[in-house]
């Protein structure tokens, strides 16, 4: 897999719900970055930060512009989640990957409104 | 110029504060977006809405990352600002840009945290 495809395979997998593909495809020493919310630096934060969240019952992102330059793969979606209850949340967003040599995510950094994600998950 | 060449000479007219250059790079009907405060539609649209922004000294705005898929751009970005008074802002950014067939900005959408943008610019 190319990075783009990478990115790709890693929606796919949130897409289905597969958070075992999801840590896989991260690099043991990974930084994801919720840009206005925090960070978690490592798969065991990560894993801690996705435990502390909502339960969410299935997600539903779309791609709709993606391009990669080397390692580095920008996206624009939409992330649909269904909460607890079949309630529909959704944020748009703008995210960059970083790819490392060995083909897992070094890093992700999300961006996105503050205000709109607790709109959409705080009700 | 290619795609990702008008974006970045997009940037560095910002960062020149030659808004008759901005202008002149963007479609006569553009499509304007800061994604979590509205929309600008049409060059004229987006003229008024520079006109009521605060006053700006300078721009400094820094291109981390950037790709670009056929006529599709995608940024990561800090865009720096002087404030009248010398006052400085920052703001942590995402953004994409289409390019038209003529090799102007089509579209423009920003992905930023609006509650990040009132704290900077509003002080």
């Amino acid at each position: 897999m190319n990075p783009q495809e990478t990115v790709e395979a890693f929606v796919a997998a949130w897409n289905r719900r597969d958070l075992d593909a999801v840590y896989a495809m991260m690099a043991d020493d990974v930084v994801w970055e919720n840009v206005p919310l925090g960070v978690a630096e490592g798969i065991g934060a990560v894993r801690a930060m996705m435990d502390g969240f909502p339960p969410i019952e299935a997600c539903d992102w779309t791609i709709h512009a993606i391009a990669a330059n080397g390692g580095t793969v920008l996206t624009e979606r939409t992330d649909g989640f269904t909460l607890a209850g079949g309630r529909q949340a959704k944020v748009r967003v703008m995210g960059v990957f970083e790819i490392g040599a060995d083909g897992r995510i070094a890093a992700w950094r999300d961006y996105f409104d503050s205000a709109e994600f607790q709109r959409e998950f705080g009700g």
